[in-house]
């Protein structure tokens, strides 16, 4: 028989009136819970984990890295449910309040989104991250992991429905989907009756798949094409560092810097010795014809295609500039409004780079790496929106949240 | 050859750039100009108007009639631009600013979504409110209305576009789709380019036709299935008193109440009054057994689409209640999360169904036809949102809004 989504659907939206109700001190209660019962079963995880690995025998080291658990990686998933159990509750919270000219008491309340789902690849950690997010800001979830952490995700699901059951609250607040096949991934993209939001976690295939296929709101996270701006009045010293960081920091993931744009007056003394800076870090460099002119023939030209490119690697392409205008209109058209900063000591060319970059974290004199949720201080993260409806930039808890209006009268009728 | 929306897109990017960065006293400039120029050539206006009407003969009254445009309307939107002038600009608010870790300050700014697109009907009023609000919020707009209304639309924004380039605004900033194929809006559905959202508004047939087809986020709008809950501690004829209002006082909008229920220690004695005015009212009441066996064979049995459905009309449909609990739960189960209100004078029962009620807008003692952006004091509405992403419940400017990070160092770099 096919597989049934809509069985979860129901119980996650029964689920969901009763975490909306949880106390914030019983939803703690719940996460140190599940992450004793993540240590308490460290070895039945690892043993689960090991049949997801001997089928993933194929497959890339760096796959098999992310779906590989170890005695320290469980560790790791229970610090982080205790670290989501010392977030404070964004629930309850009046995000504003007045009296209307009937004379009708109006409040804005935070409250929970009520179902989400979360499509994801082989990382066992989204599995334990997302539930311990959504269970904290009183959602119900419908997990759907890769295929290859079945196994794995299986196991960590049931420790953590355990935990749920052993204090009260009902195992529906946390589901997975059994079946991973495309076409029940599909079902769930669909199932707007039920879910009131999907959030895709993983590459950038994923992410525009379920883009392009969901019917149900989807929170758009990732993509990040980000570009420094070095200015002819920077702090060259500064902007190396910086130039640096950003790029070779963690150069796979979305915050890391993939384009250096640089003014016509500092380019020809100042390239060189980034160029040099780079090469040490093991950066392949790309650039448009003024910086092969400058850089020589180890610089390979830069196509149209590269500028529209997030690398997630050990590559830079550069670019010369002759203004802020045209660092600015290259930023907005090949940018994914993601993160972008200039390096500048000039202010007012600070503030219209401010003003007129369109991403959700736009930068002065800092490194593009700080667009993350837990570098923000929101202790936690689901994600980096690049997306401008509902949540912009780094996803805390918050971003699970909605509002709804409490409105107390006194047998007003409208006139 | 085949119309081409990426024209289109394309000119409302650029201009969105423009828009981002006009003061708010040139946008106020620019849409007293557009007031002037519709009271201007208000003759042009109903010529074109009745080209449309001519067309129009054959359909309904109602439909002819959100058509037609007199002097009188046309000076309704003159006027209407004038009041969106003088609602304060929503752009450039910190909405939050707070120093990390690193030593970032870091800034919340209030920002447009970019480019709006607006789908709609036959309305031409639609065409010149959604014009002012997409404006006066810095966001450039597409408009694709109704075909019947096109001559009429075409007009309207030439006026306004005419207002734009008088005062140095790109006319960009407001385009209209000329061809309304459905092929044509499939695309404009399509366009996640250049298109940051798009709102439907109109009939639910259109706003889902637009959620199923869209690939471009989505602000759903509209359905609305109210419930009033008389609970037996409730003043009986303050609950008359909503009743009547919420269910007459404008039936075809979506925050009149479409169902009645009632608790059963107060439905015998109650219930015939309450139908006696309705009745006086005109409106056909529909009932559960427990409702036909109270007020008789006048009353036609609910059938179980009944409780699902948005009459939009003089129709009532009622049904006695055990508890409290009973009517949360088939207001969760049969409502459209619009506006549910509870008439009691129990205080716990008031705050169980605040709390347990999942719904934009939940009234005590209270006409559910309040939720409206006017009577919620934001001087606009660009329509009520039944979803739980961005915005939820009645839009005004904020909806039309997002943020994004501004963020300045002095050379952070990420460790």
């Amino acid at each position: 028989m096919a597989y049934d989504l809509t069985v979860l659907g129901k119980k996650a939206e029964a689920a969901s009136y009763q975490l909306a109700q949880l106390e914030t001190k019983k939803k703690n209660t719940v996460l140190l819970a599940m992450a004793k019962g993540l240590r308490d079963r460290t070895a039945e995880i690892i043993a689960e984990n090991k049949l997801d690995l001997k089928k993933a025998a194929g497959l890339t080291q760096a796959f098999v890295d992310r779906l590989t658990l170890d005695e320290a990686r469980v560790e790791q998933m229970a610090e982080g449910l205790e670290k989501v159990a010392q977030l404070p509750d964004p629930l309850g919270d009046l995000v504003g309040g007045w009296v209307n000219e009937a004379g009708l008491q109006i409040a804005q309340q935070r409250v929970p989104l009520g179902v989400i789902g979360i499509i994801y690849e082989a990382r066992p950690n989204v599995t334990v991250d997302a539930a311990a997010l959504c269970f904290k800001s009183g959602n119900a979830v419908i997990l759907r992991g890769g295929k290859e952490a079945l196994h794995t995700n299986l196991k960590l699901v049931s420790i953590l429905q355990n935990a749920l059951r052993n204090t009260g609250v009902t195992p529906a607040a946390l589901q997975i989907v059994e079946d991973t096949s495309h076409e029940v991934a599909n079902q769930l993209m669909q199932l707007t009756e039920y879910l009131d939001v999907l959030i895709p976690r993983g590459s950038a295939r994923l992410i525009q798949a379920v883009v392009r296929n969901a019917k149900v709101p989807v929170i758009e996270t990732g993509a990040g094409n980000c570009h420094l701006y070095v200015d002819n009045a920077a702090d060259l010293e500064m902007a190396k560092q910086i130039i640096i960081n950003a790029k070779c920091q963690r150069p796979s993931v979305c915050n890391a810097a993939e384009k250096l744009l640089i003014h016509k007056d500092v380019a020809a003394s100042y390239l060189p010795q980034i160029a040099q800076a780079l090469w040490d870090h093991h950066v392949e460099l790309r650039g448009d014809k003024q910086t092969q002119k400058i850089l020589g023939s180890r610089i390979k030209l830069a196509t149209e295609q590269d500028w529209y490119q997030e690398y997630n690697d050990y590559i830079l392409a550069i670019k010369v500039v002759s203004s802020l205008e045209e660092a600015i209109a290259h930023v907005n058209k090949y940018g994914t409004k993601h993160s972008e900063a200039i390096i500048t000591n000039d202010y007012k060319k600070s503030q219209r780079f401010l003003a007129q970059v369109d991403a959700a974290a736009v930068y002065v004199n800092a490194s593009t790496r700080f667009t993350d949720g837990f570098e923000f201080g929101f202790g936690a993260e689901i994600g980096i929106s690049t997306q401008k409806l509902h949540a912009r930039g780094p996803m805390g808890l918050l971003a699970l949240t909605t509002t709804k209006y409490l409105i107390r009268g006194n047998g007003q009728i409208r006139k």
